[in-house]
Parts: C-alpha cells; sequence; structure tokens
C-alpha cells in the first residue's frame, strides 16, 4: 500500500524528491546492537554517486548522509534509523524550459495521469536520486548478512552489444568498483568503454545487463507460494527504475532448454550435498538450496537524450524535446549498488522470517 | 509474512496439498454485489486443467469448484468467498519408491531444508495444482476488470527454439484457448507440436515462453517507487513455479538499445495523446501509461523427466533417479491461465488502491 | 485490509458465514513441526459450543472441525493448515419473519449501510459462529506458546453487578471450564446463577466482564510504538463481537490513581526483579516486563431479546421487533475461550517477531 | 511488524528519540492534491506543546515542524509527506543521575529486557515526544476528513474522581482548547484545577479520563471481523503511552446493562432512520452507523513522580530514585490532540478503504 517502503521485518520507507529540500530514508525492524556509523553508509552511497566514470552524469551530488534516530553510542537501539541527505545542487531553472512537456520514455505522462500533476523538477519521486535510500538501508542490510556470512555482489555483465562471458568467483568481484564501468573483465570494459564514448558523443544513451550474486546464502529461505525468494527478488530489482527485465539461474535460457539439461543434479561429497550446475540460481520451489544466488536484470537505456523526439505538452498539442543537461549515458555502473542494495533488503529480510519460523 | 496470501485490497489465500484431502482458496476483500457462479470460477479452472492436450500430463483432475462461502443469492457479499476442491486422484503410492530421493529440479531439496521434510507425494504445496487457487482467483478478478474494460489474454509465445515473430491483438487472442498448444500463430504451433512429441518421445521435457496481454488498462495505476505496477508483476509471475525470468515491454532487447530508439516518442491525434511504439511495455515510472501492458515469462522445461539423473537420498547418499508417472511434456499452456490470472490480480488491486486513493 | 485475517508472522484468515455451507479457518505462518491433531483443536473448540450452561442459548452444533491440509503424519509441515466445519443447523426459516427488520443491537442496520445488503439468516459474518475460526487458530496458538512454558487462562468476573472480587493464581483458573458460568468464586457464581434465571425469565439478556491473564510471559515482547504489546491485545479483544471495553492492568482505576499508588515499585531478590505490584498489567512501553499480563473486557447483553422493541426496516418505515428462538442470556461464559484465543494469537506473533529481531 | 508504522492506506511511519537529533513522521498515501502548509500542521502541534497550563510540565519545546517533501506549490504530490522537527532542549544532564536506575512506570526496565539497553535520556521512543508525528500526521488525515464533513473533538472528562457528568455536542467541544484544563464544563474544571495543584503541591501526579467524539461519519465505514471500526480505535487509543483502557459507547456500563436497556431502538423520522439512543458508540458488528463514534480512555498518572520509589539498578541491586525535573501532573490535557490523531488515522484509512471496495 502506498508504495514508498519496502520489507516487512526490516522495512525501509523511502522519502524526498530530486529537487525538493531533502531525501532520505527511515528503517525499521533493523535488530538492536549493530555497530553502525555514518561512515559506514557513506561508503555505500558512494558507489552510486554521480560524477565519477565516462558513463555517468558530470551533475555533483554530494549526498552526505547525517543519521537521525536510531543509533546511540555506536550501535543500532532496535528503533527507527532516519538517514537524510539534504539536496544541494537544484538547478531548477534547467528544466524550466521543458516544464509543460513530457519527456518521452521517463514518467512525466503517467504522473500527470495519476496524481494531475508531475514535478518538472528532475523527476520528483522518480528520479534516480530516490535510490539513495535504498543504497543507505542496503548498506545495513549488508552489516546484518555479514554476520551469518553472506555477502552480496555484482557486476556489469553488459553495456550494448558488448558482454562479458565469464562467470566470477566472490573473490574475483571484490574490487569491481575500483573499475570505472564496475566490470571485471578487462578487455570488455575497455571495449564498453569505447561504446560509451561512441554513445555519448551522438548524444544518445545506451542500456546495458548487470549481474548479481548473493555468496553463502544458507538453504531455507523464502516461502513456498507467493512470497517466494525469487519472487521477492524479481520484485525488488524490476521495482528499480529503468529495469525491464529479470532473471534467475538460467533464466531465459530455460526457455529454450530440454529438463534433462535445465535440473541441476546432485551429488554427494564427503557427506555433503553438491549440485552439478546452477541453472536454478540457487533457489528451487522459491526456496534457497544453499547454493549462490545469481540474478541479471535488462537496464534500459536512460532516456534523457539531446535527439530531438517527438513528444506533446500538457494540452496535448504536439512538440519536439531536446533534453539538454548533464546526464547518465549508461545507467548500468550506478545501478549496480542499487540493486545490490535491493537484493541485500530481501535477503535480510528472509532470514529475518526464517528466524521467526523456528519452533520454539 | 507466511507466504500463501497474494494482494493487499482484493487478497488471496491459498491452502491445501497437491496429495493432502482438498485444495483451496480464501478471497478476501472482493466488494459486494459483483454476480458470481461455480460456472464462471470453472469455466477459468478448466483451462488449467491436466489430461488434455499432447503438452500436458495424463493424469485426470475433475477440479470441480464449491463455493463455501461470502456468496449469496448469486452475488458476493463484501465477506472472504472461500472455494475448495477435495482431491481425488490420490495414487500416492507412485511416490513411494522416490521417497527418500531429492528429485532434481523439483522443491524437495530446499523444502527439506527448510522445514526438515518434505511432502514426497508430489510435492505437496509446491506442486502445480496448488495454481488453482490462484485461476479461481483469478477468474473474480477478471470479473471485476471487466466491469472497467479491462481484459487479459495472452499465448505461448515460445517453446524451446520455436517462437511466434508476429503481434497479435485483442481481438486475435479471443480464441487461443481452442488450440491445442494456445499459440495464436499456426504454422508455429504446427512446428512446436513436432517438438513436443519429439521431447516426450525421448521422456524428456523443454521450457517455452507465455506472453501477457492487458488491454484496455487506464493510464494512473501503480505507484511511483516500490510498490510500482511492473514490480508487483515482475513478483506476481516470477512467483509461479518454474517462471525463470520476467520481461516488461521490450525486456532484454532494451539492454541493446538505444535512448532513442527504446523511448516511445508521443503524438496528439485528435487531441489524444498516442504513442509511436510500446517499448515501455505499457508502463512508465511504475504507472500505467493507458498503452497495452505487456509482460513475457520464461518458463523452464518441467524437472519431472524419465531419463537417469544423478541426486542423492536424505542422507547424503549418492544415488539415481528416473521420474516415472504421467507428466507435462511442456508447462507453458497450462501456466497461460495462472499466469493471466496473476496479472490480473496484480491490476484488481492496483485498480482498487487508485480508488482509495482519490481525493474527496 | 478486507479486515478476515489476523496476525503478521502467525496468520489467520477466518471465513463462512452462520447459515451458509461451511466455517473455517486458514492458519499460515505455524512453524513446521509442531505436533497438532483434530482432538487438540476439537477439545477448544468444545469450550465454545452452545446448548451447554444456563446461560447459553439451547442451540445445538456439533461443530466437528476437519483439518484439510498442512499437518502431515501428525504434525504441521509449514504451510497452510485450514479447518473447516459444515453448518448443520440451518433453521433459516426462524429468520424469515424479520428478513427486513434490522434487530437493534445488532450488525443488521450498518451491514446493509455497508454492503447494500445483509445476511438475514443470522446474522452471517457477524454471527458468533465465526469465533469458531479463531479458537480453532488460537489452539495452535496455544500450543506454540506452551513450549514455552506461557499459559493463557481467563473467568467470567462479573455478569451485571454480580461481581468476584479476589485474584487468581494460575493455578486456580485450571479447572474454570468445569463450572457452569466459568467463575472461579463458587458464592459469587451461585448469584450470578440466579441473575441468569431471572433475566431469562423476563425474556432479556445480560451483560458481563471476563478477566484474561498471561502466565509465564518473557520481558521483552511486543513494539515500542504502534504495534504496542497493549495496543495488539486491545485491538485483538475489541474485535470481538459484543466486546465494549478493554482495561490492561489497573485500567479505569488508573485514571483515579496518584502516580505514587499506580506507579510498580520494583525490589531485587535473590539478584532477581520482583515488582511490589502490577497495576501495568504485565506491559510496560508496550513491551513485557515479565509479570503476568491481565486485561479485562466489558461484554454487552447478546441484543436478542425477546422483549418488543422498536425498529425500521429496510424501506425505513416504522415497525416493532420481537427476537424470538434460542439465544444466550448471557455470553460472557462462551466468550472466554474466544477472548483466551485473541490473547494466545497475540503473544505468538509477538514471540515470533521477537525471535526475528534477535541480531545473528 | 517493527512497530513504527500506522494505518495502511494513509500510513504514518514515525521516527526519532526525545533526546536524539530530531523527531520526524513520514506519512504515505497520501491522495494528491490536499492544500496543506506549515502553519496547518503547527496548529495541531501546538495543542500538545509543554509549557502551558498548569496541569504540564515546564519544560519548554518549540517543536517547530519542516515539511521536508511531498507538497509542491502548496498542495500535496501523492508521494511521501516527511515532516521534521530538530530537538532543540536536551538536557541529558538532569537524566546523568538516574542513569542505571529503572524509573517505576517508565519503560525503562521492558525496554533493557527487549535491547540489552536503554535510552536513559528521557525515555527515548517511549517518551511523549514521540506523539509530535501521529499529531503532525493526523493534521493531514483531519483535512481529508473534513473534506467529507466529518470532524473529531474530545476533552478531558475526569481528572482523579472529578468528573464531568454532560454530554457535548460537536458546537460545545469547539472551543475546548481554550480552556486550560481542555475540559468544558467550567466549574468541574475549576475542581479539576484545585487537584492538580494540590497533587503537584505532593510531588505526585493524577490520571484522569479523556472522551473522544468523531461526528458526521458516514454510515459503512470499517470492517466485519478482524479490522471493525471499534477494534481499529481501540488498538490505535490502548497505543498511546500512559493509556490503559479504552470503552467504547456504553463501555463498562454495558456490562452492567440489560440487553433490552442497551440496545439502542431505531425509527423512522421523515423517511430517515433515528436511534434512540447511542450505547453502541455509532459502531454495530465494527462497522459505522452514521451515529457519533464515542470513545473514553482511561490515562494512568505520569510516572515520574518526585515521591521515594523502591526501584532496581541494572545490575538487579535495590535502590531508591525520586525522579526530579519538570514533569507532568496531570497528562490528559496534552494527551486530547493525540487521542483525537489516532481517531483521526483510523478514520481516514477506513473512509479510504471504503472507496476501495466500491464496485466500478
Amino acid at each position: 500500500m502506498a508504495g514508498n517502503s519496502f520489507g516487512k521485518l526490516f522495512k525501509l520507507s523511502s522519502f524526498g524528491e530530486s529537487h525538493g529540500i531533502a531525501v532520505g530514508v527511515m528503517v525499521d525492524g533493523c535488530p538492536a546492537g549493530l555497530e553502525i556509523s555514518e561512515e559506514d553508509i557513506q561508503k555505500e552511497l558512494d558507489k552510486r554517486k554521480p560524477g565519477s566514470g565516462i558513463a555517468g552524469t558530470k551533475r555533483k551530488e554530494s549526498d552526505s548522509i547525517k543519521i537521525l534516530s536510531g543509533v546511540f553510542e555506536g550501535k543500532t537501539t532496535g528503533t527507527p534509523i532516519c538517514m537524510l541527505t539534504y539536496n544541494e545542487d537544484q538547478k531548477s531553472a534547467n528544466y524550466e524550459q521543458i516544464k509543460n512537456l513530457f519527456r518521452p520514455g521517463h514518467a512525466d505522462f503517467s504522473y500527470f495521469k495519476k496524481y494531475g500533476f508531475y514535478d518538472y523538477r528532475g523527476g520528483g519521486r522518480s528520479s534516480g536520486r530516490e535510490t539513495l535510500a535504498r543504497v543507505a538501508a542496503g548498506a545495513i542490510a549488508k552489516k546484518i548478512l555479514a554476520r551469518h556470512g553472506i555477502t552480496i555482489a555484482g557486476f556489469v555483465k553488459a553495456i550494448g552489444s558488448i558482454e562479458c562471458k565469464r562467470e566470477f568467483s566472490e573473490k574475483q568481484l571484490e574490487k569491481v568498483y575500483d573499475t570505472e564501468l564496475r566490470c571485471p573483465e578487462i578487455e570488455t570494459e575497455e571495449k564498453m568503454k569505447e561504446l560509451v564514448k561512441e554513445t555519448a558523443a551522438k548524444g544518445d544513451s545506451i542500456g546495458g545487463i548487470v549481474e548479481l550474486k548473493a555468496f553463502n546464502v544458507p538453504a531455507g529461505l523464502g516461502e513456498p507460494v507467493f512470497e517466494k525468494l525469487d519472487s521477492e527478488i524479481a520484485g525488488a530489482l524490476m521495482g528499480i527504475g529503468a529495469v525491464k527485465a529479470v532473471e534467475i539461474g538460467s533464466g531465459f535460457r530455460a526457455a529454450k532448454s530440454l529438463g534433462s539439461e535445465n535440473n541441476d543434479q546432485i551429488t554427494a561429497k564427503n557427506g555433503k550435498p553438491e549440485f552439478l550446475s546452477n541453472n536454478a540460481g540457487g533457489i528451487l520451489g522459491g526456496i534457497s538450496t544453499g547454493q549462490d544466488i545469481t540474478a541479471r536484470i535488462a537496464v534500459k537505456p536512460t532516456p534523457s537524450v539531446s535527439k530531438k523526439q517527438k513528444t506533446i505538452n500538457r494540452n496535448s498539442e504536439n512538440s519536439e524535446i531536446e533534453v539538454i543537461g548533464r546526464h547518465d549515458v549508461c545507467i548500468c555502473p550506478r545501478i549496480l549498488p542499487v540493486a545490490e542494495s535491493m537484493l541485500a533488503l530481501v535477503l535480510v529480510n528472509a532470514l529475518m522470517e526464517q528466524k521467526a519460523q523456528k519452533l520454539g
């Protein structure tokens, strides 16, 4: 309901518009006693910061986060953690010229239809700036998961038609944020960079694929029918702006496969179960199997392009638009920490629910 | 929480195991005064019935539904509608031989890890039989949507590598249930049939793709951040057993596109907005635009294959398994009505929430 | 939402009308591995059975419960437990005469206003028969609580102005269901019986007070702001038909007290905290203190009286009504097991949530 | 879950500790297009301000509210409204002396048991300061209700044993905030003032009763079984700190009544239904009847008294405590706006749900 909260046991509620006064998040249900600092949060937030990298916007956001509540003497108190950052870079003037035009591919039109108005100053709630709330909450979720040995990682698998082919281990993904495009395959990243530069030169943008992994997830998380772990992950990831598809495990490849190929056969090694493949992506019947959880998302090209496009204004009159300003050429590198956060939030909820269900 | 309910304003709660006494559903939140009969429900349920078509299992289920509550003098009362069907075809004996073996690709292993046991008599809750609850509830949801002019349709787009290429209109999909594989492209369906027969002959199974459409959806449905319409649809569809991927609109194609290609430009015709394409799949910023909603799901091959596969037993000892019995070769034609139901359930909830949000 | 479910982690969904086909309940979120049988449930249900005792209706209900799902080989499976009883005693004819008249004190009028119709055959969902769902679910909740040493008990404290004055221990309440009016103070119960007989002779009904206790509740259950343990208990108890007031601990007495009187002072005995009184009713700041939880409810007289009363019909025309038939003179003895169940359901949810919140 | 949110369609999430950095609230689900200003909110907040009146604490809080999001060009946008006030008066030093002692009647002990620590600087989340969030959200709820003609009012009915006897109309309650103790019966208020002064002189505190009314509520709001309107109201009111009992309509009086007395008979006047009494408090079967909704709460005396009391410290050692500082003698006048807000929040949710349930 209402749509600005996520999660049930570990719940975040997000607020704020890109060009309003502040953007923030309240986290409710975080267990008491967890060590947490503004630095912990800031470190994760910096991963989604614009202004760095060739693919990103040149817009600067300091995104300096303040914890307003729920932490006392360096530890969580069990009560709501409100975190907030004031908006600084509010050049609303940039938007005046397009005030009455619906930007194609943006939410202007649908917001206008739903609410009877839309926030022309940079998208309001539909702005990528809102994801700050998710990453701040995700930073806490990751700290809880870490206590259970669970880690979340990911990488930019493809930009346009340039695609990584290899699989990557937990160790290989550790330093992915040190690369410019968050792609661990150096030769592929080089090609991606060229494509990004070419696209930028044309005043256009380009889509891509992000792959996500959760390592060391215990078997047994998730629910069997409507709150399946894969269902929750799919909902969480599709809920990130610009995401148009979600795959778990073999994904669309499964559609072309035979059962004998797609089934992950099982053997026992030293008395421990071992799967011979991971087409399931770590989830069977909605419940984790103990294998690595694997998901991929298709990210659309950012709709803000400087090429001329047909559109209409609020009075349904024909017009044209060129979206100028500092926009991302490919959003994938910046979506990565957001997607990791959503996966972390799903898992921390599943973990807490699993604890609740243990018969005392 | 708990995971057997779906929806918030129009909520269904599903119960029952495939080889238990009964399978059923309780629908809560259905508006009062809707005409509904057991025939209305039965008609939809018959679409998912096994025993018909070359792709399906030969197992017979009469699936005769009884309405136990919530309907009085032919109309809904506003109170819970419980619908139930008793299980008849309970040849648990079939399952005795594999009682201790985890069937690869099935939920046996993950259920065992979660609950400390699993229902070896046909999967229990993880059985496709549970989807009866979704289709029964979906039948009611569709009746409500119909009052608003909204219709849901879909078709089997691909089986293995055999894929339909055309787009289909509302009218063209009207009779899709009259075809054997629920594919509206006759020449493609012929090829699909051959593939299904070949696969059956090998004792194997095959995956596919199902496409879904919602026609005549008003603009403005959905929420902007966490309960985005596409997020809800993705979660709902990924929560159907065997689904491994969900696409909205251009889906994975968006990942390879330029912004100038993927944006749906807008023109005004006779004072009405008209989009020049529908890569958005009818949803922008999580909110419906008034265009047709389009989603596709990748369906994995049914894991029950009679080919020999490696597995382990409950004591983590190596073994082999051949799953015999009457199983579906390709589940796509039978998943179609389930997927339609899930889409209907998402939309009816969004519609009711939208009503609630109107300022009085 | 929708209003027929209760609880979040241990959730029940109730369905069925008093004069429909069946009444039942689905319990979702019950941990796997709990031993449960139809006899366990039936034993609790028999406590609310009409037809016994001078205060109750002479209407007979066999209320023979069937478990349809969620229990396998004598133990819960972790999946939904659906329990059902078919309605037998459906003398709808009795109700024909009052079909168009709103019975004063009943829900006929408000249901008619909400739904545009009402179920004249005994109240439909507003019938006390619905409480069967609560007691069946409560029976399971009590079994879970028992594993943590927590017990729930209660008694009829007052009927009309006849009121018990003593406090009762867990042991003293153990056999309260052996008494006719569920009152542990023998001399008071005698006076209550007389009052009940007199009231019955006048064709009238009478209210009363039920007191509830939860023994051995660990400190720390409940949430600090909106899902306070006392808030949840108050909501749960006020949600039982006929309840018009709820007190926790000193209740209305606190309104007349000084702080120095109402505060429960604390001492340490053998290194353990001991409160010198229990005006808090076992809850401070919404969270359990480890003292016995104490609540009281005011129960209104059943509105079905054979005395002539003014009312109107569906067309807003003046009329009179005498509600004939077999009705309870005082509902308190039959509300007791329902109220115990609601308290058990609140506690089992709080217990599960507390588990979820433990930092791993 | 988690416990810091209230409501489903119109949902508030509260955060902040009394002696932390800030206290605030996020409102989600507020319809778009409602005119709202910081002045509207501030006006309601000022009603709960300490520092005025003989019954209240002399502590000063400026409580200057800032709207951070969700309002654009003077109207709500349909997205979350975050409102915040920074804490100013943080004399934590006052609390140092009692840092390790559990204050009797306060939540220190139960918080310590739940979270392993407690916020000794004025109660943290259990402080009355948290109610600022409720009143700010309630201010918006009241504005929505006003559009439907619904008004909420209330008064201090009793302090200690001094009690108002009369009933008050909507008009008579309009100026109740102009009186010092928020009691509309002048002669009674005079006696109350004396009692408050006497109690203050003794270093003690005193309880009381607050009565609440909702006028002009349409028939048909509320749900029939678990989310009954009275159940929701009881939960909402009992969830306010210091409340120990809730009555709806005749409340505890019903327990001593005959059915023929307690039933509200109905007549038709000019073709319109009119009830001859309002023992139901405007709610039958959990659903509003169109009569005024009436509720009363018992408020305990504030536990902070300067009289010496027995307590223990964190190491379970015996001690004594005198709570010095500026505390409320009787909290009733300041609870009134909080209770009104909770009632408004329940009603706005019921109203929105009722809209959602209308068959289109």
